[in-house]
This record gives structure tokens, C-alpha cells and sequence, in this order.
């Protein structure tokens, strides 16, 4: 399978899913309505703000870890698989708020569209609060839809239990991670510890173990399933956030779709960073330290930061780590029994990601 | 049974259910105490919040809603009470930072203790956005807290996946009904459809019936059971909030633990206002309007408020409702075949709420 394939792969089941959440999204739209406009109308700026993009990843991998030990139900599990997304919604929904970020994939994060709803019906007064409001909320709403998707799903009720558990796994490691990150941020310094258990939990259990997890438990998992799923989830959700933070320095703008240099003047710290900083002169230090978080840092300062980076060797080495953990996670699922055609995918999926531009 | 047999028995399972409540934060101290001090603190703040008061009612109607069906698991039935507990301490984070309240229970608001977390350990700088932040997570922490708790109980798979679909449901309601409150807030407006609205999603659904429907569930009810409970559930909630409403202007702040008139001053809009508004001279229709939402109002001008209620006979008329709707509540479970035992106590407490002081 090249590369092109797992796209064309992945683009057919984000087309499904998108179809999928937009049918669910329309029932709530009309559920909503039933109660008032105004519940109508945050419903539907909630189906706009999750539709309006996203890889997918993790209703995907979801449905794979269905696939591994079952394909009976390949309806059903598209169906299940959305909560994940809904789940991410209504994560973003509360992180934009938290980051007072005012757009989220190029348009207005949700409590800037229901600042907008405020002062166009309302007027200006207190229109922020408002948004803010209405967002958290919608946040809380989202997360309930998830819950609901998943608990009114049809897979044995013994399955679908223990998924229902592992789904409130997720969302409290996102929690721990989310307050984990605020406070580090906020104190000014991270160790190389802290960034890794942030990634560990808000991405390795939440965008890759967590939905395989709860596909492969819908399908009956046992331990020793749900152990070999974490063996390549775990490593692959590092390499997955290690080559974030490569494509968020050197990326290209046309592919990422967000400016160059934006983890930069939001002073993200990744593990990129603190290794060059640990290998760098005293200048160089300080320069780095200027340059983050400062949002009028320069396309030059950007591009002196990037040579930094390479110079001390922390490209190449976050490089190679993306390829040793790509490769582990790789080993991790090649000899388990499970079903051939989620094997490969799971595997061309993970040198997907070791090798992606966006 | 006396008013006095009824709050012995409420208070006998409010101890039981702070007692399983302290144990199992317990346990999430000790979880979060394994990824750092500060998600450990998070957590022991968020087991204070829970733990310094409330009625326990909610937990309580999932007792009996359990009771009236089976009583095989005592036990367990109060350990998966306890998630609405964890619903309710989520929300009301949620709803502390919305409204800007500072107190809640006659201490801090969560986010003012984290506020203050911040100022004590990272200086007073965006302290108030951190504050707001944390407790933002932290409610989002509370709620899968509460899944988690029903998704682990001991019960039949198939009455739990149906009791984490009304868990949902119940959230979903308080979520859809939170955002008519606010914008019907803002528009400055109730009409009584409105009012009625948002007691139904936010408080019959979600202290009374809800509560009563999980515990019901996790014993196998069947839909006639389910409608029944409904049928006690829905008017009695309703009795709930406007005896809530009375009590919030005429009640005495000893027994109530809150200043008298503090509905007036933070401006809700009730029953007992409207119903008042429609009756009185333009005069006093001013006159309310300008105590309302007034945080200087004086004891004066409550009284004449309270005059007016009384004399365009809204008070009459809320008590009678509460009494109508109280017995409604009665008359619906008196004919049903429900263990006897429970039957009694919840038509207990329905007279107990109808009657109640605090």
C-alpha cells in the first residue's frame, strides 16, 4: 500500500463519518428546535463547528480496532465510532475558550460564533460572557451526545458497557493532561517528564489506544487484545505528537493549513525545543526563550530558531525517534492473530503517520 | 411517618452516600496523585466542593427509583448513586463560573479556589483566566468521574448501558435548558412557557425524575414503571422549584443558610414574580422591575416586593400549586405495585418537599 492508498483509505471513511455525523447532528438540530431557537441555533453552530473539519483519526481508528477481531457490524461501528468525534468536539469547544484562541481550523472558535449570536440579538454588553457561556455549555452538551451515541449503540450490552467505561477513561487522562499543561504552563518550565506524560495523556490514550481501545471492546476484546492495541497505540501517539511538533516548526504552510512558526508564537513547548535548549549556547538560549510565546516574533527569528534546532541535532534526533517508535508500534501488532485487512491498515496507517506533511 | 421520620431517613442516606462519596475521591486523589502534585490538588479540591453540603436528593430518588423495584443490592445501588452526585458537583462548577458567583455553600466557588491556587503558588497575573480555566476541566473531570462510577457498577450490562443513556439524557436536558435560561436572561424576558421549559429540562428531569429513572433501570425497570415514576417525578419537581421559588423570598435565612431576598438581588425570574407582575398595578410593576437583579436592595424594598406577591395573591396561588402538584405526585404511585417500602418513603418525601422549610 503507498502512501497515496492509506490517503485515498482514510479520505473514504472520513467521507463516511462526515455523512454520519451530519445525520446525527441533524436529529439534535431538530430535537433542539423542539425546545426553542435559541437551542436550535447553538445545536446547529455545534454541527458547523465539528464538521467543518478534521482528520478523522480518531472515529478511524476506532472502527479499526472493531476490525481486528470483527467485521459483522460495519455499520454499527460507523455509528459508534462519531461519539469519538463528539467527544473531540466538545474538548476543542472548552479548550478554545481556555486558550482564548479566537479561530479554530480557519474559522471562528464556537465562543467567538456565539459572542457574534449575542450582539446580533442581544447587543454588545457583556457578549463575550456570553459566548463564553454558551460555549461551556455546549462543550458539556457535546460530551453528553458522545455518551449518548455510545450507550444507545447496538453491540452487546456487556460490550458496549465496558466501552461506555473506557470512553470516561479518556476523558478524565485528557483532564489530568489538560491540568497538568495549564499548571507547567503557567509555572514557566517543563521537564522532559512532564511533556511526556501530557503527551501520554492527551494524545497517546486519547487520539490512538483510547479509540482502538473502544472499537475492539465493542467487538468482545480480551486483556491480552486490548494489551497488544496499546503496544502499538502508545508509541504511535508519541511519534504522532513528535511529528506535530516537527511539522509545527518546518511544516509547510500550504499543507498545514495554519502559518508557519505558530507553535512558536504560542510558545509551545515540545520536546523539540527542549532538547535544542539543552544543547545550545547561552545566546542561543536566551534567543529561544525571546522567541517564544512572543507573537510578533519574525520570519527570521522563526527561521533562527529552526537552525538552532537543526545545528544541536534535535531534528534529526525527533526524527529518529518518530521512525524507532513508528517501528515499534509496527512490531508491537505484526504478529498478533489479529484480521488481516485491520493488521495492514493499522500498519500502513502507522508509516503513514511516521512520514506525514500534515 | 412524621416530617421528622422523613429527615432521619434522608439524613441516615446522606451519610451513607458522603461516606462513599469521601471514599471514592479517595481513591481519584490517589490516581491523581500519581501525575502530579498539582492534578492531586485539583482533585482534593474538587472532593471538598462535593463534600461541604447539599440534600444528597438526587442520589437519594435513585435509591428508592432502585428500591421501588428491588432491594437484592443495597450496596451497589448506593455506590452507583453516587454518580449523580459527581453530575451535579460538574454542573455546578460549570454554572459558578457562568454566573461570576464567588460563593457557593457559604465558601469559595471552585474557580476561586483556584484562583487563589494560582496567586499562591504562580503570582496574581491572569490568575482570575487560570481559575476560570482549571475549573473548567475540573468539571469536565466530575462528569466522566460520574460516568465512569455507573459505567463500573456491579448491575446487569444490559441496565447499565440503558441507565448511562438516561446518565446522558439527564445532562443533555440540563445542557439544552441552561442555554434558555441564559438567553432568556438576556433577552430580559421569561413568558411562563419559558419558566415552566427550563424547570422541566433543569429540575424535574434532573433532581427528581432522572435520579428515580437510573435507580429504576439499573433494577430492570419495564416502561410502565418508567412512566409511572414520570408521572410522580415530573409534578413533583415542579412542586420543587416553586416551593424553591417561595422559599427564596419568604424563607428564613436561618433555616435556608442563604440571605433572604437573595433570588430578588441576583434577579430570577419565577413563577411566583411573574404570576405577581400580571396582577399588580404599573406602579409596582416598576417597582419589582427595579429590585430586580438590584444588588442594593434593601430589606425595605424586599418587603414590599414580598407585599405585592402576597397581595395579588401569587403566593396563594404558588403554595396551592405546590400542593396540587405535590398530591398529583401522591396519587400517581399510591395505585402502583412498587415494594411497598419505597412507595411509602416517596410518598413521604413528596409530602416532605411540599412542605419544606429549607
Amino acid at each position: 500500500m503507498t502512501a497515496t492508498d492509506v490517503s485515498r483509505l482514510l479520505a473514504q471513511y472520513q467521507k463516511q463519518i462526515n455523512e454520519r455525523l451530519a445525520f446525527y447532528f441533524d436529529k439534535k438540530i431538530e430535537e433542539a428546535s423542539r425546545i426553542s431557537n435559541y437551542t436550535r441555533e447553538v445545536v446547529a453552530n455545534a454541527k458547523e463547528y465539528t464538521l467543518r473539519g478534521g482528520k478523522r483519526l480518531r472515529p478511524i481508528f476506532c472502527i479499526y480496532g472493531y476490525k481486528c477481531l470483527s467485521d459483522t457490524n460495519s455499520e454499527a461501528i460507523i455509528e459508534a465510532a462519531i461519539s469519538l468525534e463528539l467527544m473531540q468536539s466538545s474538548l476543542l469547544v472548552h479548550d478554545d475558550i481556555m486558550d482564548e484562541d479566537e479561530l479554530r481550523r480557519g474559522k471562528q472558535t464556537f465562543h467567538i460564533v456565539c459572542k457574534a449570536m449575542c450582539e446580533r440579538q442581544f447587543g454588545k454588553n457583556k457578549s463575550h460572557r456570553f459566548g463564553e457561556n454558551i460555549a461551556i455549555v455546549a462543550g458539556d452538551l457535546l460530551e453528553a451526545y458522545g455518551e449518548e451515541v455510545l450507550a444507545k449503540s447496538s453491540f452487546k450490552s456487556e460490550y458496549v458497557k465496558k466501552a461506555l467505561a473506557k470512553y470516561a477513561e479518556i476523558v478524565k487522562n485528557v483532564g489530568y493532561g489538560q491540568i497538568l499543561d495549564i499548571t507547567a504552563e503557567r509555572k514557566g518550565s517543563f521537564t522532559e517528564d512532564e511533556i511526556l506524560m501530557i503527551h501520554k495523556l492527551k494524545t497517546a490514550s486519547y487520539t490512538i489506544e483510547g479509540p482502538l481501545h473502544i472499537g475492539a471492546l465493542l467487538a468482545g476484546a480480551k486483556e491480552a487484545d486490548l494489551q497488544i492495541l496499546s503496544d502499538y497505540g502508545i508509541p504511535l501517539g508519541l511519534a504522532f505528537q513528535i511529528q506535530d511538533d516537527i511539522l509545527g516548526l518546518f511544516g509547510s504552510e500550504e499543507k498545514m493549513g495554519k502559518p508557519v512558526g505558530s507553535d512558536i508564537r504560542e510558545g509551545k513547548k515540545t520536546l523539540l525545543i527542549l532538547h535544542a535548549l539543552e544543547r545550545c549556547t547561552e545566546d542561543e538560549k536566551e534567543f529561544i526563550a525571546k522567541a517564544l510565546g512572543n507573537e510578533r516574533v519574525t520570519v527570521e527569528e522563526i527561521d533562527a530558531v529552526r537552525d538552532i534546532v537543526r545545528k544541536t541535532g534535535s531534528l534529526d534526533y525527533s526524527k529518529k525517534l518518530v521512525g524507532e517508535m513508528t517501528d515499534k508500534a509496527v512490531q508491537a501488532i505484526k504478529p498478533s492473530d489479529f484480521r488481516t485487512e485491520a493488521k495492514d491498515s493499522l500498519i500502513n496507517i502507522a508509516d503513514f503517520i511516521g512520514n506525514r506533511e500534515y
